[in-house]
């Protein structure tokens, strides 16, 4: 735990606007109630976040960054360099799906929402981190199923009010690499992802405004339909793909701050995300 | 002041790592000893940070949002629909000085930082917002000054360490019209910006991380020479563009967060960007 999370604790319970006015003790008066259950109107998760405690989750994007489809997804245009005309600035030519991106709603949806218009209170939230590197490591077609994500309830209590639920499968490692496609001699690729089940019973049981990955795709590698995406994404609440960076945050008590391209009818784009602790 | 801001009291202020490991009640220890003098080496400032205290800086991008050079510099072209491929996905061709948007050092030197380099604690830095409304209503062509930055520590004490110095011109509110970019019969554009001299002061007296803009240019419109450009980049330190809703913020108090895109060699590029107050 960061030492700048002097109010974790104040998480997910009312906090009383008058002791909230008198300024910086009423943090230690929150944790005095800690005990007492949370109420039904709980309030959103505060976290205190300095620079120290920011974390990136996002992977340096260039060209060559491997691609679902596996052909390359973003060109660098230069249209003025330093050399002729004293200043640089270049055209990206790019799919809106690549590097470490946002799923928006419209992506599965003939009609959802685009990533300009997911609002702000749904794109800086609570992330829970579920750990599935022992499973995917003998099984790069592992998945976040049901079971996954009640074990992490059972270890870590309800999941906070809108999360983001992210997979830790450990393939960010491999982002330099063939395997982070791993595809077959058949153009099969098999990497982990969110099983179906889970995306529905986080639909059906939870708030959450998210869910994210390590890997190229919501759905786990062979997947032959995108059952995952085709379930979670037309509900309104969007995805993550290829963040990195997992295994350097607590399972629970992070926020992410998913910096979404503000495009009108994108379906998506690269983003910029971070994780205070 | 946004009623989840229980810590700002203790900005930049030296906080007792023992007291901090003690929970919450390290935040009302905090604020008992605010009469004392910074400490030589001041911490990072702290910010409570909810969901309801997030702003969004950012505009919506589009096709026809104004630009510096006067033509459209973002084209979407649709790659799958979902009416015929079950998915909908575009391409992007966009000038990376676009919309809401990163000048990162590269912009105007031959091998200065790229927007990928910038470091993530120059991302996430306290913003100080000078507010120059009053004379850029009468004078399209009105400059932040030496002296406006003189009357806001005047005001408000030192600039915190890192901060992002925002011009707040009330330029934002003509976004969707000509008066944006306001050329006259001989195509001079009439914005506000930051004079020369401000950047410099900036650069000589303070670790100012980044200056912004809510105009096309850190520089004034009709500026013949990017002064402040040249002045402010080759330093190594950042500016965004055409900001949005700095009137909506506190003059000192709020932590930005800029969701600069992390590509690898980008002289900048669209960003999002949040406060927290």
């Amino acid at each position: 735990m960061c030492q700048h999370c002097v109010i974790d604790q104040v998480k997910e319970r009312m906090l009383d606007r008058r002791s909230l006015l008198r300024g910086a003790a009423a943090a230690a008066a929150a944790a005095t109630i800690g005990s007492i259950a949370a109420p039904a109107q709980a309030q959103a998760p505060t976290v205190a976040v300095s620079t120290s405690g920011v974390r990136d989750l996002t992977h340096e994007l260039h060209p060559d960054f491997p691609t679902y489809f596996g052909d390359p997804q973003l060109r660098m245009v230069p249209k003025f360099t330093y050399k002729d005309n004293k200043f640089n600035l270049n055209e990206w030519v790019i799919n809106e799906h690549t590097g470490t991106h946002m799923d928006a709603p419209l992506h599965f949806s003939p009609d959802g929402k685009s990533v300009a218009k997911i609002p702000v209170e749904n794109l800086v939230v609570p992330l829970a981190i579920i750990d599935i590197r022992a499973k995917a490591a003998s099984n790069p077609d592992a998945q976040v199923t049901p079971d996954d994500i009640k074990a992490w309830i059972a270890k870590n209590g309800p999941l906070p009010d809108r999360a983001c639920v992210a997979m830790n499968s450990g393939w960010d490692a491999h982002v330099t690499g063939t395997k982070f496609r791993n595809a077959d001699d058949k153009k099969v690729m098999h990497f982990p992802g969110f099983h179906v089940e889970a995306a529905k019973m986080l639909l059906e049981t939870t708030t959450a405004s998210g869910i994210a990955v390590d890997t190229l795709s919501l759905d786990f590698g062979p997947s032959p339909d995108f059952a995952t995406h085709n379930a979670w994404l037309p509900s309104g609440r969007w995805g993550l793909e290829a963040v990195a960076n997992l295994d350097r945050l607590p399972e629970k008590g992070a926020m992410l701050v998913v910096g979404a391209q503000k495009i009108r009818g994108g379906t998506g784009g690269p983003c910029r995300v971070f994780a205070f602790v």
